[in-house]
Order: C-alpha cells, then structure tokens, then sequence
C-alpha cells in the first residue's frame, strides 16, 4: 500500500474507548453498554452515508477489567484465564456487539453495508522496554490490605491511583505488526466495514522459533487504529473520547481549546507536555504516528460530535504541515 | 454455490466439541486447553498438505459453561453478561487459542496458510419450536437444594442429569442461516483457512423491522458446520468426537462398529433409534443434511485419527447413496 494510494481513498478508521461504552460510574450492565453502543454509533452513520469506507477499532479497559474480575472471584471453582485471552474474550462479546448494533442502525437507515469482525493479532517487539513496565492501571480498585495480599499471592503489580484505590498495572507495549492486516485490506476493499483490532488486538510476541507467544500486557487501541491505518490506506482518523476539543493547559485557567493543528505543532504540544500521559498523549502520539505514515488528518471528537467534526463545526482536526 | 461445485471442490469442514479441549474430568486450566487444541489441530496438517482449503467449527460446551459460571460467581460485584454475549465471548478466547495454536504448527510444518477468525452470528427461526423448548445441559453441576433456589431466583429451568447433580437447560433451536456466509466464502476463495460458527454461533432472531435480536440459547456446532459447509461449497464434513467409530446398540453386547454407511443407511438408523439424542443423533442429523444438501462425504472420527480416517483406515464415513 503506497502512500500516494492514502490521499482522498475515502477510507475511515474510527477509534473509541471501552469507556465510551461502560462510562464513568457504570458498572457494565448489559444492557446499558449496547445502549451506550448505539449511541457512539450514530455518528458513524453520515459516514457510510457519505460513501466512506470503514474500519472501527475498540478499546476494551472497564470490559477487560471486569472480565478480570470475574475470573479472579471464580478462581476457587473455575481456573483463572490470563488476560491475554481474557483480551481475545472482549475482542468476540464487545465485538459481536458493536457490530449487531451498527447492523441495526445501518439497515434503519437502507445501508446494505456488510459488517463483519476479525480476530486480531498485535506483534510487541521483544526489545520493546514498555512491554517489561507495568504502567497501565486496569480492571476495579482494591483497598491497601487487599492490594497487598494480592501482590503477595499473584505477584501482581499495583499501584495507587489518584486517591481512588489500589489497582493492578500492566505493561502496554507499541504495536508494530497487524498478524491479520491483509485479510483486513481485502474485506475493506470488498466495501465491508471491519471491526478490527479490538482491545488494542491480542497482543503476542513471535519467538525466534517463529511461534507465536501471546502476551498478558494491554495494547493502546489508538496505536493499533494507528498501525491498521496505515496499512489498509486509510486517509481520516476518528478518535473518539469523551472531550470537545484537544487543549492546551488543559483544566487551568489558561485552557486554550484547539479546532485545528498541524502535525507539527502537535508534537511541539507533546513536548511541552500538554497532553497527559495515560490519556490524550497517546492519542496525540498515535496521532502524529498515523499522518506521518501518509494519513491526511485526524479527527478528535466526542462521540455524538463525529459527523459535525468530519464537516469541520466539531473537535480538533490534525493535519500535515 | 450450486452442487455441482462442491463434488471435489478441495474444502473440508472440520467440527470438534468444546469438550475436546476441556476434555473429561478437567477443569479448564488454560495450559490443559492449549495443549488439547495442538493435539486436535495435529491431524489437520495433512488435510492442508494435501492442498485442501479448511474451515474450522467449534463448540464451546465446557468453556461457555465456566464463564457463565465466572458470571454468576462474580454477580454481587460485576453485572452478570447473558448466554448470548458469552457465546461471543468464547469465539473470541477460543478463536484465539485455536488460530495461535493452528498458525503455530503449519509454521512448523513450513505451511504458510494465513489462519483467520469470523465473528459468526447464526439466525435461528422464531418458530422454531426448539427456541423455546430448553433441552440442552450447560455448565457445571448444581446439589438439588442450590438448583431449586436458583430456578426460584433466576427463572432458570434446571434438570437432575443422569445421577450427577442438576444442570441449567437452554435450549438449543436448529440454524437456518449464517450472517456472514459470503464473507468466508470470500475468504476461503483467496485460500485462508478460517475458523467460524465457534460455540455454534452467535444465536439471533431477525425481528420483523429487520433487527438482529440476541438470544440467550446455544446452537449445535455440528448443525452450524453443516450449513457453513453448504453454502461455501464443502466436499467434506469431518466431525472429530471422541470415538473411535459409530455404532449401532451403543454399548451393549449386540455392539456393531460401523467403517461406512450411506445416508439412507444412516437415516435408518436414526429413526431405528440407534444414535442417543444429545450426542450421536444430532451428529448424524447434520451428517445426513449436509449430504442431502451436497456434500460429498462425511467422516467421523477421533481428534488424533483424522487423518487415517480420510485415507478410509479409521473412523466412519457416510456418503450418498
């Protein structure tokens, strides 16, 4: 896929969050998440409207987390699974979700898109040092004394977060190959909207040997959207996140919200540490990685704004310089 | 895909229980399912050196049993996922383990077929009287006392199972069609192997405004690769059980392995009531419509004698008449 291929291929890749779909204060009852679902969907339906070609990446953090949880309180009577296939698990129940409610809204709306959901493999590189460092929180808080038990018996890394409670860290290395990519480029070529890289994908290591080793560490779905991207051809990136707009000196009184940046004074934001490091710098980071691989811009909206984003009356839009 | 296409079209269908990687007595420990899969997955190398294309049922038994289990343990502290997402759940786990596990020893085997895996959602008929009718055991077992609160709380329907304890009961309706059919006709087409219709399927109902409507029942992974095999145009259905080979007057002295039979030989049988209901039965019901529908030949055998069975040296084979 050349670059030259990615200007105007009327191709979208839209990312969002686990937390868009179990929000603040939810605890994931089912029904809720497809409600919540439906809601991030609609956007998306002046997209296929319009004639764009789609690939949807979903975080999965509170569904892992609470899969986590689930198989951690049922250890005493059913065997723990690890979370590498506990990413694999939320990559078919969220994504059996998210593509029957996109069906329905599609075929509301007399869209004949097929859509269809591809198990998906992430590559971590061996020297990758973020793939050794727990430094994503996941899953529920505990208290100190559970917290401690916990590092004791499993030998679980945890952490204190913000004043809330304990909660287990796990690495989360840079994805640097999509096993399933081709099969990806062929569907998306065929006109079907994919849901890909579900979770930040499965992420595994290929061992010397050549086999594939999976990994019990999370992926950032932005990088992964990222990656997939870039290689399927696609021109816009749609980041999804609960925030009107990227800002500088966010939540001061000097808070300066963004409609548009380059690229470049992206990074110079970056570097002067505008943006979060568990939050909007990896958006920005995946960001600046997506448009210097050849994407044409990138969209950074809330949910319900995508549609008044790609028209440019919502959001931050990223381009090139 | 007309019949004609399918004698000799070089695609086989293989169908194994989720009992063949949770086998007997074992509780699930993720090591044991690995372990089991490439034990399973060995007797599909020489189907693939032979140059045939390859899609890969499977069911979900014990798993979809442990994570509702997991559910239900973890209730009082993490909303409870229905049946429906569950089944979503284990295509996803169990896609990944058998996809790595596949890519893994075709690697080995210096076999370079791309390994891909279908989110799949299995329509079933409203009228369908087996939608409503729970007859299928799932899970684990429950004392009388525990099963008669939990049919008092949940509204489950349970049943005392052969001396061992009481079961939840779902029931388990026939598949009439497949949502993503012509996507892994597409796939296998462009010669990548792909597992599909795990646990069965997704269950789902097309409701008269045209929605895709989750239900919480199980469908027969032996039915769904029968109507998967129809419609990419399979010559070859294997069902891989832990048998050596089918038997009239199962396990009594009058016992009678069978190497081959024909359809209406088998048909016979079944209304002869050789084969028991929830085991042989509903395998030999998909046998015979997948022959009926086109098929060439079917071959039942043991996970490790796949490959001696298609030379014809073990197992059972049913062909038209």
């Amino acid at each position: 896929m050349t670059k030259s291929k990615r200007k105007d291929s009327g191709l979208a890749i839209l990312a969002f969050g686990g937390n868009a779909i179990i929000r603040k204060g939810q605890s994931g009852e089912i029904h809720t998440q497809f409600a919540n679902t439906r809601r991030v969907l609609q956007g998306v339906v002046s997209l296929v409207q319009n004639g764009s070609g789609l690939i949807i990446v979903h975080g999965n953090g509170p569904q892992v987390g609470n899969e986590l949880f689930r198989s951690q309180l049922a250890a005493s009577e059913v065997p723990e699974l690890p979370l590498g296939v506990l990413v694999a698990d939320t990559e078919g129940g969220m994504g059996y979700m998210i593509q029957q409610c996109l069906q329905n809204v599609l075929w509301k709306n007399k869209l004949k898109k097929p859509v269809v959901t591809i198990l998906t493999q992430v590559v971590c590189d061996k020297n990758d040092p973020h793939l050794y460092e727990p430094t994503k929180p996941i899953g529920r808080f505990f208290s100190e004394a559970d917290a401690k038990r916990l590092m004791n018996d499993k030998g679980w890394v945890m952490k204190e977060d913000a004043g809330r409670g304990w909660r287990l860290v796990v690495p989360s290395p840079r994805p640097v190959r999509i096993i399933e990519d081709d099969t990806i480029s062929m569907l998306v070529e065929a006109g079907i909207i994919v849901i890909a890289g579900g979770g930040g994908g499965i992420p595994i290591v290929v061992e010397p040997n050549g086999d594939f080793e999976g990994q019990d560490v999370v992926v950032d779905k932005d990088f992964t959207a990222s990656l997939i991207g870039h290689h399927v051809g696609a021109d816009t990136l749609i980041i999804a996140t609960d925030i009107q707009q990227v800002a500088l000196n966010f939540n001061t009184p000097q808070q300066v919200n963004l409609s548009r940046m380059t690229v470049s004074e992206a990074q110079r934001y970056l570097n002067e540490g505008h943006f979060l490091e568990g939050s909007m710098g990896p958006k920005i980071e995946a960001s600046i990685r997506f448009i210097e691989s050849g994407g044409d811009r990138v969209i950074i909206a809330a949910p319900d704004r995508i549609a008044a984003a790609i028209r440019g009356e919502a959001g931050t839009t990223i381009t090139s310089d």
